[in-house]
């Protein structure tokens, strides 16, 4: 193992010869091969071997204000969200979970100085693949270009409903979340849930008692 | 001429023979080298020879509700919005101005039924590319697939800054819409504009009359 100030990287041999880090792989591979059944095997090869495998404990920062983003991260298993820092004022502006691809958007498009910090709040394991690597492999491989792009436009399309959260009440926000992400509602704390949904913790614990007393 | 139900048609002819479509199409290549500056001059070529050039009158639908988005619209000159019907409730969630690409997003990205209205607000011209022309002049040409990866991250960074706004009060929305698009708030009528920020036309009112009393 070789720890960094970001994550602790994780050692393997490719072909596998560790069954837990292969199924990190397969499970990656299969989730690019959704967005583009033509991706080869060649690509795949190439992806695996530039791939790192990082663990991040509770608490961990990923990317923090003020640093570049210089990896993409595939998040295996964890809980991850970028927060923003606006007067004193620290918002969680996105959860990723288990499956997402986690960077911060601004920072790692424009190879810039981040305005979010990338934080662990669970045990985080994920794949990386550097700035670099993943131009250079986009550039030989159309097909993998092809996986990014389509997983670009699933980001944005999140994005843009999200953005329409301005026009919803903080009920229709938690009604929203539940039937969308309901695996957020369990995994984050009220706090940060609160902070993600625009409201006060209180007002999220009444929301949430109103939700269930209507529901049961 | 060429009238169809979503806009006119205007011929023309490549080799250009008319200066005002040959500006226009400069300007769509300009936009698409500043995004890959290494996009082939055979790419250019077809992707012109697949384009149309649509021209909308003010009030004329280029997506309706429940229509399938097949087209991606490049805006050269004009207005566009993006309105949800929710509950009898219609948003502007969305403006394009002359620059933009015009896509009714969901519908588009997955080819299925519109749950929003492209609504022309001022007479529109756009360069239109059929969905079936734009994916296989993506497979042929990885240059181009990659000029739409490039717009793709760009409109998915506005996408996800506006899904800040609910972390903002109105009198900072409409500041950041001052900062970063301020041919929105000359362009766009008060009741669209107070839509967008989601708040009432009086509401919107009392701010710019509070923003420019300070800032004179």
């Amino acid at each position: 193992m070789n720890t960094t100030n970001r994550g602790t990287k994780i050692a393997f041999q490719y072909p596998f010869k560790q069954k837990k880090i292969e199924k990190m792989f397969t499970g990656l591979i299969s989730m690019m091969k959704l967005h583009n059944p033509e991706l080869q095997e060649a690509a795949i090869d190439e992806i695996i071997s530039c791939c790192e495998v990082i663990s991040f404990n509770k608490n961990d920062i990923l990317v923090d204000y003020g640093e570049v983003c210089r990896h993409v991260y595939f998040s295996v298993t964890g809980l991850v969200t970028a927060l923003e820092n606006v007067d004193g004022k620290e918002r969680n502006c996105w959860f990723m979970t288990a499956g997402d691809v986690v960077i911060a958007i601004e920072s790692f498009y424009k190879q810039q100085k981040s305005m979010e910090q990338l934080l662990a709040l669970e045990k985080t394991t994920c794949l990386a693949i550097h700035v670099k690597d993943l131009n250079r492999l986009c550039e030989k491989y159309p097909s993998f270009l092809e996986v990014r792009l389509k997983l670009t436009e699933y980001y944005y399309q999140q994005a843009f409903d999200r953005s329409k959260w301005i026009f919803r009440s903080a009920e229709e926000r938690y009604a929203l979340l539940l039937e969308h992400y309901p695996v957020l509602v369990n995994l984050v704390s009220a706090r940060a849930l609160a902070s993600y949904l625009g409201i006060s913790e209180g007002y999220l614990s009444a929301i949430k008692k109103d939700y269930y007393s209507i529901s049961s």
